[in-house]
């Protein structure tokens, strides 16, 4: 089924193919994901290194073999939210993805959450998180919010992220609301924390596009 | 040969040693690339999926058989600049990164640029770049330019990102400069744009720390 949203369509999917492609994908998904973090600890020497790259080439190669159109987007028929495949941030296929489990609230703020781990590959300074992957996480949340989890369309004006001190790699929270609305613009704000408090805060100005107003 | 910089200590290699690490880590980074977006793509049935991944483990398992501590940054010998293998946007060994090859100017305003692709694991809304990515991608830079190209320590204040446009996947260039600096602050600007112009800007305040102002 396709459900046309504005410009976008969209194939709407049930909850029970929904957790059929999270069994198959997530496990291998994580695979890429410590396959990426080994890439850059291992310390094996450069012929072993080669003969691992062969046999990933072999592998990309035979998952290439076969290939459908990816929709950027499917909504889940029991919640009218979607479900990314590619999105850095959530993708369920993407191991660039942390990936950030996001829980939305349905309090009139639309606030959300997720806590979830950053680890070595998204490294900046010496044992910190990289300050553009805080403004990455932070304006996928601030998106969320601001397009009520992504059933409304939004597109972000402007971002402003405010580095309080450094956030360190390991477990973080990131939380994201509505503070305001004033006509076509939606203001959001949002945290990222460690255990000890607030590390980063980020404020964004989104705007309903001309084909969303009718 | 360790180099103390401020409060951070760096391992220092010549040029000779910096291109035998770029010519093995190099093809090993760029192949796992090719298997993060192959895993999006790919469209093998579940038993296919499930065989790549444990094989995938098993490639796993041997690169993680060796490990030696990984220096987040070393420093090259002929420019001193350093060279990351970590960081999520430019790190050698570390498959997230686009990578993004940045080039430095020596004017007065420490320009650098980058020219790189954005493919399918850098999506956001469909066939355009994720917003948070061209934060990310930007913060990278201006964070460059702040510190002469990570000569001297600084640390992002705030930085601000306003979307002009949508951004389409393929080929984009950042770019950024110092505005002015105004005693321990520094006031950077950049651009991300794609073949038509300018489509995304940034500004950033960057602070001196308090150990590096002696």
């Amino acid at each position: 089924m396709t459900e046309a949203i504005g410009n976008s369509s969209f194939d709407v999917i049930t909850d029970e193919e929904y957790q059929r492609q999270c069994a198959v994908y997530e496990p291998f998904t994580d695979a890429v994901r410590r396959l990426i973090e080994a890439g850059i600890r291992t310390g094996v020497d450069a012929e072993t290194l080669s003969g691992a790259q062969t046999e990933i080439e072999a592998i990309v190669d035979r998952l290439l073999a076969v290939q459908k159109p990816v929709p950027s987007i499917v909504r889940l028929a029991d919640t009218g939210r979607p479900l990314s495949y590619a999105n850095p941030t959530v993708g369920l296929r993407n191991a660039i993805a942390p990936p950030m489990g996001i829980t939305h609230h349905d309090g009139p703020d639309g606030r959300c959450w997720a806590e979830f781990d950053l680890g070595l590959p998204y490294e900046g300074p010496p044992g910190l998180v990289h300050g553009g992957i805080c403004a990455l996480v932070l304006d996928q949340l601030l998106g969320e919010v601001a397009s009520a989890g992504l059933t409304k369309p939004h597109f972000t004006g402007t971002i402003t992220v405010r580095y309080l001190r450094g956030t360190p790699l390991g477990r973080v929270r990131a939380e994201a609301w509505v503070d305001r609305t004033d006509g076509v613009k939606t203001f959001a704000r949002g945290t990222l924390s460690d255990a000890e408090g607030v590390t980063v805060e980020a404020d964004g100005i989104f705007i309903r596009p001309q084909w969303a107003r009718g």
